[in-house]
């Protein structure tokens, strides 16, 4: 069955940028673009031009420097933004303006005190504006995930009428369930005339925990772009994870989806962002923190010595990591014990390693984390290292099933 | 229609502190279960007593301390583990042994080099074991995403028959997506005889940022206990987010859900948790990140200014925070600006609006975040605080519709 792609639209340097405590400037920007393109994004979204001539400059300076991926810039629906963007934009081989209004009714009555006919007037007004600057213009429904599903029907059938080539549903607060945003994309496919000339894209936000489950739940449902920043940073709770996406559709083959990106780059890309823009990644963040191929617990670690699958699902090569490590803590057993001591060069017995555990947990229980010059303290204080060498032998050749028993 | 109570069982002294970086002595275990217990958390995995001294005597010290809430150990289908689990929950009000073993495919064979046949002998003599130490027994079935439906069905209604009270359905490599596994409870509350006598628990990990979606999926399909740790800590990409499970239950009625937790504990619980662990929250974590109820952008603040609800979906107070802010940076706009000089008790006409708002941008594109001293010193540049006192006035009786132009 032949496979469908879904285009990345990476936001990091527009919506990942705008974050209490993250500031680029025009060359690091330019540095994270280039990383993107190579990284095999779609789209890189690289600013929001009439926000500061900072911003307008980077846009501008990230057109000259990218080859062949799609440049977009923001704009609400204004006219001196479009023109802002239009402008900005000049220098793009392939340009796209991402233009577009609230449409909740939250939106419509709080932020413009307007009416749900105006603000169709206004995007329509909005979409026809960007044609005279581009020819890919994308159309965002702000606050989307809000909109009632008849009346963003209603305006996405208008924008496509003018020209929009690609429609925007964000789920701007983080509102949505999965189900409920799945259902919204699969309403629209099912309900706007037009929508399968035009691409339809996810963009959803993290307020709850559930961005990156709301975009597959998107694009099981029929969306064809998926709108993510690297290490999920952004507004608030930040947007979709890149990484986490992408690797969500790459194990599950059973999805029938592909992206361009090449996962290998997603490790190192990660660190260029969070070097760049200063905004740190948890330990325990899925695919890129610290911790999201290392073992601490014996269980574990006993497991993933026997076969990394029996812990891992996902192997930590695919995203540009070389190996899971085998962390000594308190939770940590003998075979990790027995691991890490082989491979400072020292094969233990059972008898030895017993000896060797029990004082490894006295200073275990003490510390974080047990280097491997601590285990050569331990090994020396439990005076194996020459008094007794028959418990010290350096036999590989061992049948035996387990590791901690050679 | 009466609502549901899902159970909370908080793991983050046993799975979440199992995890390279992290390690709490007995004195901050003791402190991090009472701030549970006022949480209203329904059970306190407290540890897993076998596999250090140190830890044996935290869940002992923990018990002793706990007055309602459920204390429970951890422990493999061993003898001595169950033992050990036993002995260090004698002072608990209400004892839990958590027991059980891997049914998957690859862990009965990789792992464990035995055969269904057997692990299922294994896991009925673990759980009547246990069941000489305590009444209520928690039987995991490690690796139960992996496992195929039918076989986990057989373990469940054969440890269901001697006397597990729990049952624990663990998606241990978080591999899961959401639909499969909500079709995995759903299974297995049509097919295991007596599955209505216990309670079904989700445990999911967060490998691929899903592992909220796949509780909620677990929660909507019929599991009426969620395994979750403060801040998602734990073993390699951490385990579901109690405040997100949490919040995304209180968040909507129409789940007919509910759970114990005071929501308003939250922020503080995170707190004292990353403070004792060392493990730090990253910025952009829903809910508990610093940035969570930040705004930054020009179009959010302008927004928020308005109505909070344009851009947040979650009310900061129901979590323990006092109100969302208003950062200025690059990406802030007139609203934000004017609304920060309200509050140090300026109050900007249009024109003074518009002189200083360009030189705030001049600041503000070299600069990650613009404090009040800054803005003290931007006005004295804009030379309106003396020499013009008639475009700076305090008139606040305005009945203009935005606030950047009163």
């Amino acid at each position: 069955m032949k496979k469908n792609r879904i285009q990345i639209f990476d936001t990091t340097l527009r919506d990942g940028e705008q974050v209490p405590g993250c500031k680029l400037n025009t060359k690091e920007k330019v540095r994270i673009a280039k990383k993107l393109e190579v990284l095999g994004v779609d789209v890189i979204e690289a600013g929001f031009p009439t926000s500061s001539p900072g911003d307008y400059k980077s846009v501008q300076e990230i057109c000259k420097s990218i080859s062949q991926t799609v440049v977009c810039a923001l704009s609400r629906a204004i006219e001196k933004d479009i023109e802002m963007a239009g402008l900005a934009l000049k220098y793009a081989k392939r340009p796209r303006i991402h233009t577009g209004i609230g449409t909740s009714n939250c939106h419509i009555r709080y932020k413009f005190n307007s009416t749900p006919e105006k603000i169709i007037e206004q995007a329509v007004y909005a979409v026809k504006y960007a044609k005279k600057y581009v020819e890919d213009v994308e159309f965002y429904a702000e606050d989307a995930g809000r909109t009632e599903n008849e009346f963003l029907a209603k305006v996405c059938e208008n924008v496509i009428k003018h020209g929009a080539t690609v429609i925007n549903i964000p789920d701007t607060t983080g509102y949505c369930l999965p189900e409920e945003y799945g259902s919204k994309i699969h309403f629209l496919k099912e309900n706007v005339k037009g929508i399968h000339k035009i691409i339809l894209s996810t963009h959803c936000h993290n307020d709850l925990g559930l961005a990156t489950a709301n975009s597959l739940a998107g694009i099981i449902n029929g969306a064809e772009q998926v709108e993510c920043t690297i290490n999920g940073i952004g507004e608030r709770a930040g947007n979709t994870s890149l990484e986490e996406i992408v690797m969500i559709i790459k194990q599950n083959s059973h999805l029938n989806l592909f992206t361009n990106i090449n996962t290998k780059l997603i490790s190192s890309t990660s660190y260029l962002v969070s070097e760049c823009t200063g905004m740190k990644v948890q330990a325990n963040k899925a695919i890129v923190g610290i911790n999201a191929f290392s073992h601490s617990s014996g269980i574990h670690q006993d497991g993933i010595i026997k076969k990394r699958e029996t812990y891992e699902s996902i192997n930590p090569e695919d995203v540009g990591i070389n190996q899971s490590s085998i962390v000594l803590t308190a939770r940590s057993g003998r075979a990790a014990l027995a691991y890490r001591y082989k491979k400072l060069g020292y094969f233990l017995n059972k008898n030895s390693l017993d000896l060797i555990y029990s004082i490894f947990l006295k200073y275990a229980d003490k510390k974080k984390e047990i280097t491997d010059m601590e285990l050569k303290i331990i090994l020396k204080k439990a005076n194996l290292n020459g008094k007794n060498n028959k418990i010290l032998h350096t036999n590989t050749n061992s049948s035996s099933r387990r590791i901690n028993v050679v």
